[in-house]
């Protein structure tokens, strides 16, 4: 079987200015990620919003099964005939994974159709995240919940279509929830909003965490199996 | 218009033995619910476990347009006939609102096809119930988020289908979620789950609890207008 | 009750050129909505493409609880600002009802993130509709299915995301399905999408429809109730 | 990587004694559907009615990931038992593919809430099966349609939850239409109903009939990777 080829996208700005930020994740974000996805044996390569055409070439989306995207302080710079071409890609199948800050980026509120707002407070407090769709693919290995013990906060109302499936609810200390992990279909493509993942926190490094994206990358992939037609079946209907 | 007909189930026994509920609800809960429906202008009935038939006969079914279900210790003691026939009667189109504990009602099973499993903490912890679809009805009037002061905790994983619209999730201070109003279409009726109410607190008094249970109410009321058929048009369509 | 407000919005550039058009709603195809919608009390009016700012200043959408759509041949005129306004009104509670052709308006395709690609072809064949939710609102006074004698055809696959509820799915004459009516929440806001329409026909005039686009716009409307709070609760909970 | 072990379960009773069904399916139901799952890899062992216990022990529904129900003239010769015992399973994280005239299984009525009613006629007419989710696994391969020469109709209205995902949709020559792939999650496990499979039609030598089974067999079957915990992470997190 042909390993599912991702593409992890990263705006790689905060890398480049917070001191905190590059401590943690020394080689950016996209490199946490891409180790994670790596460990379960994905192809993957990353891309970053300062390469020319964001690294997003239309070859590089061509070859990529799964796009996960993080971005926060730069949504505004991503082009947007960029955006209308991974627009596009997903439409026509490929699977896009929004992480975190992701949520007010063009291509998921362009993918989404609504605001993408949400609260927020950023103290690093705890985040319990609970399996509330245990069938779901992308809950396997997960259990009842997980925690993250320092985490921003996100909380209702989250700006966003009732989710196709909804796998994660998030707990806050400080008394709030949040629709964590979301599927919807879109066309022939797959879209997964996964909350966690602030750049000053080692969420990427978080072994559920980890575990959820492997997952999600596995259900975002387009499932691409010769088309069946009736003249390749195995033997002819009309003998009965 | 005609106003909307409700009945008020409840299994009335721990008001029977339980000194703290009688003092809570000493007309019992279901006097406190009805009476919060019939400010709203509804017509409402009563009915209890120890009613023959429960108050469940086929007349009174006829003549109720949304039945709401509160039970707890006794559920095993509904009989099966009875339950049977308030199922037919949803399949049939009436509503049913199905509150706390009877999650595990042999109804509310029977209806959703799933365990009603829950974890639960009985320690009377604050419960801040947010809205997650303020596009819905049954969210009018209730703004973000209001609280419980002190209520039972109900946790996830939830035995429940996939609402068809999830409204409600509740905030514990214990560290628990609960996906807390929820809908389903069931053939030609309407199901709505509403978390709080346990009995030992004056829940069914708190003023956004019951203004969930009215706009409840009025989502799941069948809409019974006339049957528009080709022959009772207002002008003839072949004239073009 | 105050009636619901809506403003019925028509391309209006057909019934200038096509006589065919000219003949079937001789003041247009909103005035043929309009008029249906008036029969049943709403308080309708109306605004076309051709007027200042398409007739949708932020005055007339401030007043307005649902707009209908109608647009086919010049989805490129409407202008991106005016689109920007309705998408922002409909996520702050603004019901939004598109119609047939509108399924290529900058208005859904910007509200679903989806391509709304699908089939057609225009021969005047049979349609007949199907009620798939029978307990949904939208449903009420429609029956098992209704038929519209000549229509053009849509046919699946239908570039939407799944809707939240399906309350209709077309059968065409030349071996074609299509999700015909479709609800959606964005936000605050509910959109529903509704098939039938095609200008050269009468269908606007038929019952059925009238009675799917009343039934949809009481769906739509924002429910305003006042916001409930602890203080204005009727008794004091703390007595208890 | 362990293959998935499916039960196909069949009546078994029209073979007994219809000359017809015998001609088309000289094994049994149960192997035709059986061989097309065994060509793509899955370990499958079948089991029938008339079996101790229907075949369907303990043991036996512990090593099954999926299991398919065919089941018509005898739906009540199934004892209650084995039906708790399946639910139990389901809930528990079994797959369950309900086939056809299943739709009246005591195993799917109790899984779904409803009535399972629809409409039929038995001609032998024409299906041409829609594909209404292309993003969805169950989809893959299959293209936006194919038919089905000879089938029993099924019409709506189908008296069943609001699918979680809505695959397929069947057109049927005499004026039907009917939701045919649907998907839904119960507790920790999923159920698909898939329309196709009169007795007396070669329906289960269908190509795109397999391959929709087998698709539905992978989407359907348990992921049991093994339970991440924080214990088990590559790198300590406080490292950071």
């Amino acid at each position: 079987m042909t390993p599912i080829r991702v593409t992890v996208w990263n705006e790689g700005r905060h890398e480049l200015t917070n001191s905190r930020v590059k401590t943690v994740y020394p080689k950016g974000i996209h490199e946490a990620i891409a180790e994670g996805l790596r460990e379960v044996g994905y192809e993957v390569r990353t891309a970053t919003l300062d390469m020319p055409e964001h690294g997003l070439t239309e070859q590089v989306l061509a070859e990529t099964d799964v796009l996960t995207w993080w971005g926060h302080m730069a949504h505004d710079d991503v082009s947007d005939e960029v955006v209308e071409r991974v627009h596009k890609r997903v439409l026509d199948g490929m699977g896009l994974i929004v992480l975190h800050s992701g949520h007010f980026s063009k291509i998921f509120k362009r993918s989404m159709g609504t605001s993408g707002n949400l609260k927020w407070r950023e103290i690093g407090e705890k985040e319990r995240i609970w399996t509330v769709n245990a069938a779901h693919s992308i809950a396997d290995g997960i259990g009842d919940y997980f925690e993250i013990e320092h985490e921003e906060m996100y909380g209702e109302p989250f700006g966003i279509p009732e989710p196709d499936s909804l796998v994660f609810v998030s707990w806050f200390a400080g008394g709030e929830v949040f629709r964590s992990g979301c599927c919807w279909y879109r066309d022939k493509g797959k879209v997964f909003y996964f909350r966690p993942g602030h750049e000053t926190f080692p969420t990427y490094y978080h072994p559920q965490v980890r575990r959820v994206l492997a997952n999600a990358v596995r259900w975002a992939a387009p499932t691409n199996g010769p088309q069946v037609t009736i003249e390749n079946r195995a033997e002819p209907l009309e003998k009965i």
